[in-house]
């Protein structure tokens, strides 16, 4: 089901993410996730072969980015973007548990 | 200049649209466009060849879209989205001169 606007009828508890399709066409997908509170495990960090953009719609939730041998925090907020270009590893460390985060994700080949 | 924040420090009465690349990789291009008020002028229509998905971030705009013999008018406020393939005609009907009307555009190759 696509969503006809991506901010109505939020679900508010979810026992997963929920991630929706809005388009799909010429290696370009184009979703809506929804997370009321899910996060990544520790130490599992995503390492993806596609480029990979997020904005967040509404909540708030925050990144945990790896750059050379360190690693980066990103707090986001409604407004916030974030390119991850193919192989950037990253885990989503925190998100609101207490309202629901929309994240659109654009992916796309390398 | 890449907005940090796609909602912040929004101009309130612009010449002419804003228009900023968030990102551009591999043939996708991520923009943020502001409007105050612009449109396509009468008769003006788009044809490109590239896909096109637009997100409503905030404000309110109108857009026309041709349909077979006829046109649909589509009212989008925040978080509605329209995909707009490659040669589909459209044009920006209006868009609220009374507030910033924010846009993220998507474009890839047909």
């Amino acid at each position: 089901m696509t969503p006809e606007n991506l901010l109505a009828n939020l679900p508010t508890s979810l026992p997963a993410e929920l991630m929706e399709d809005l388009v799909c066409a010429n290696g370009v997908r184009i979703e809506r996730i929804v997370s009321t509170g899910q996060c990544s495990a520790p130490g599992d960090w995503y390492d993806q072969a596609e480029n990979e953009w997020v904005l967040l719609l509404a909540g708030a939730a925050r990144l945990e980015i790896e750059e050379n041998d360190s690693c980066r925090k990103l707090e986001l907020h409604a407004g916030d973007h974030c390119f991850l270009p193919a192989h950037q590893r990253h885990r989503v460390d925190w998100t609101d548990p207490a309202q629901p985060t929309v994240w659109l994700a654009v992916w796309w080949p390398a």
